[in-house]
């Protein structure tokens, strides 16, 4: 039924079978198709563990390109392409350390004690070991109450997790900017160098790397992340003039080419509307990136298989994009952006999954209240897969320009959230921490999302 | 100001705080004391990492039993006691073994496989092995149409999950069945020993044990679980003459004697009006029986040192309970229910953990209409603590009793299920796959929901 409305036929070649018109059984066709989709885990399965961390430029970043471009071609949508955009290259290097030196109590006798620690995405390396004391600070307010302390020092941002909120996005929200900014802020009073307690409110002692960037005002000084054992073992030393060690070997090369790698089922309607789903191919190097985005870029492409096997022909453009370099740049959220201007489409909706690929809960939306009061009708029927929460706020690093350009409706998966910061870009971050049957769920919502959105529209 | 109330002075004297009188704030005191209590875990890697796998009447139970009356009373409440039963002793013997004797393709000749299998609770053992053909059936339908075939032979039940349906208890509840009678089932038409599909929806190979009765009137031959891939193995095999060989080792030794552990805040105005929460203490013998049930187990011992903490004096006695051998005999159960028999107490409320310490969704509850309706303006409450999904139907194995016997309202702790039956009853049930926020999240709720039902009745 849909191939010849608009005049326009499309896609329909390939369709075995059709929706049904009814919502509710439409959706219930395509949980059933995704549910049954054991292809989903064996895509996380080759992302994670034959390609591994896949940081921009990286050899990985280009494995998981041309990977995702013949996962997308085998399931022949109307096209495949690419958008080029040139990417961040920067390299951990090896042999990174840091330790504490401190007086034994009752003794005057120094020890050192290694500490979990991973240089933060873009720190300079230092040419050699960098030591000075250490000034623990928990807030941009203490920094600038003690600022006179700081120079010369190694400061340890020291701002935890509160465990009493139940949200710990909100924890990373607030804390996040300690690790973005951090240094330079530091650096400002004359600090050499950085540590960060890791955006985690976890139980173990894993260090949590992520990105950050220098204000070229301020001497561009060395920046880690420190396990959270460690980084109360740093605080319960600092008063008896303990001192840190840290050596880094980061570096950045000069920018290289990365892509966004994109499917798309041109629409029957209103092919130049475009309707977005996604998650992003990079990650960082040290871990698997299965969470952080391995789920959401599975997820995209389990909802195109979906829509495939079931002969879904939309009535506006869907493209299914697998982002560029978001962890360290969002250059391919920019690229794609771009795309739009100059040209005779326009990005009518966009999702990402970047949250994990845990049980769903719903999704946050920046839209229009005239949207957000359309929206609420959906909710009953995403109820039965778990995804009826909605909250306002919410889409994704890489469909974030699209609402920016050109206020384009932009929404996010909200899987559960108690997990997600145990793994977040730590080694952690493995294929054995993703449950299948939550992260088809996640599909299953964005897929009945994605559906209704192109029915309904906006 | 709780303690003047209705003349009795009771606990009082613990009182450090005071639950603020609105609701929201209590709930919100509540949640801030058991999300900032890392004794939780500490009380769980205890059960299940220096104890581990507690079967009824196994030494294990004993220890657990003592580690639990000796963590209540830490916490002063009005009192602590127990409640002695019979319970079951079976114990699984040592060398468990089945493999499966199979021609490879294109020769005659045979080889063997072994299969990854765990006896059920209650199976008696061999005294050789046993060797027979196999039978592979879906049903009981199945069974009756072809029950000609069966003597002699050893039966498969083979029926898997439904990987399309969103809640996973629904397939347990559906495919339980086999496990709980299949035996008996098939040997009343003369089976010699029966393999169940292990009750799991999960990716791996690894055995679900779990309870297994008899019925008297026939045959009481063997009965283990397989692993998944071994029941879809056998499956592709049954065609081309197959056999079973299963050597089982289990036995059942006299009763034993067996206790509930008990803690009792006695309350202030209706002391003989019982609201109860609990857990089963009890595990299967293979596991460390972490999400079942020590997840239950050290929620209902964390609300109550949230409670001593706040200086929370209900109007009602709350009774907090581990209960003994839910696993296999639910004699805890029984003997609880039984307590209240020929007493002046009435139990008015009962609320029991034993789905699983994952992310809270809501609750099931069984109780009128009447109950129903006066709960749902509690929803709101909830919500900040993602327990807000509230269903008919629903409590727990060891609180049954208690609606069954005296019409008691019940409900039970629905966190996400996605997860559970990968770990349910096998050697995967282990601390290691419990959150600590998606624990204490499930206590915070339960503590919300006793508080409410204390405060307001049912």
């Amino acid at each position: 039924m849909w191939m010849m409305v608009g005049g326009l036929v499309v896609s329909s070649f390939y369709a075995k079978a059709q929706l049904p018109t009814n919502d509710s059984l439409a959706i219930k066709a395509l949980a059933n198709s995704i549910l049954a989709d054991d292809a989903i885990m064996q895509n996380l399965y080759y992302l994670t563990k034959k390609i591994g961390g896949r940081l921009a430029g990286s050899p990985q970043m280009f494995a998981a390109e041309k990977w995702g471009l013949a996962e997308l071609e085998k399931l022949k949508p109307s096209k495949v392409f690419t958008q080029s955009c040139l990417v961040p290259r920067w390299v951990r290097g090896k042999g990174d350390t840091a330790f504490i030196n401190y007086a034994l109590p009752n003794s005057k006798k120094l020890v050192s004690k290694s500490l979990a620690i991973l240089a933060l995405g873009n720190s300079k390396g230092t040419t050699k070991p960098v030591q000075a004391p250490v000034v623990v600070i928990k807030s941009f307010t203490e920094l600038e109450e003690r600022k006179a302390e700081v120079k010369g020092k190694i400061v340890l941002f020291n701002a935890a997790f509160d465990a009493t909120t139940v949200q710990p996005f909100r924890e990373y929200g607030k804390n996040g900017v300690y690790r973005t900014t951090g240094a330079s802020r530091a650096a400002k009073y004359g600090a050499v160098g950085v540590l960060v307690r890791s955006m985690s409110g976890g139980t173990d002692n894993l260090p949590h790397t992520g990105n950050m960037t220098y204000n070229d005002s301020f001497p561009k000084i060395p920046a880690a992340a420190v396990g959270l054992h460690d980084a109360n073992f740093i605080a319960s030393k600092a008063a008896s003039n303990a001192s840190i060690t840290l050596h880094l070997h980061g570096t950045n090369l000069p920018d290289t080419t990365g892509n966004n790698i994109i499917a798309e089922i041109t629409g029957s309607e209103f092919p130049n509307e475009v309707i977005t789903a996604g998650g992003h191919l990079d990650s960082w190097d040290v871990c698997e990136g299965a969470h952080d985005d391995g789920a959401g870029v599975v997820q995209t492409i389990a909802i195109l298989r979906a829509f495939k096997q079931l002969g879904f022909a939309p009535k506006h453009t869907i493209r299914f994009v697998l982002f560029a370099n978001e962890e360290n740049g969002t250059r391919g959220a920019k690229a794609y952006a771009t795309s739009f201007e100059n040209s005779n489409s326009k990005p009518i909706f966009a999702l990402e999954s970047d949250a994990g690929g845990f049980t769903p809960r719903g999704f946050g939306f920046t839209v229009t209240d005239a949207v957000w009061e359309k929206i609420q009708a959906w909710r009953t029927l995403l109820e039965p897969y778990l995804g009826d929460k909605f909250v306002r706020g919410g889409g994704g690093a890489d469909i974030a320009p699209l609402n920016r350009n050109f206020q384009t409706p932009i929404a996010g998966l909200q899987p559960d959230g108690q997990r997600y910061f145990d793994h977040h870009h730590a080694i952690s971050d493995t294929f054995e921490q993703v449950n299948k049957r939550e992260l088809q769920l996640g599909a299953v919502n964005m897929a009945a999302l994605l559906y209704l959105v192109d029915k309904y529209k906006l």
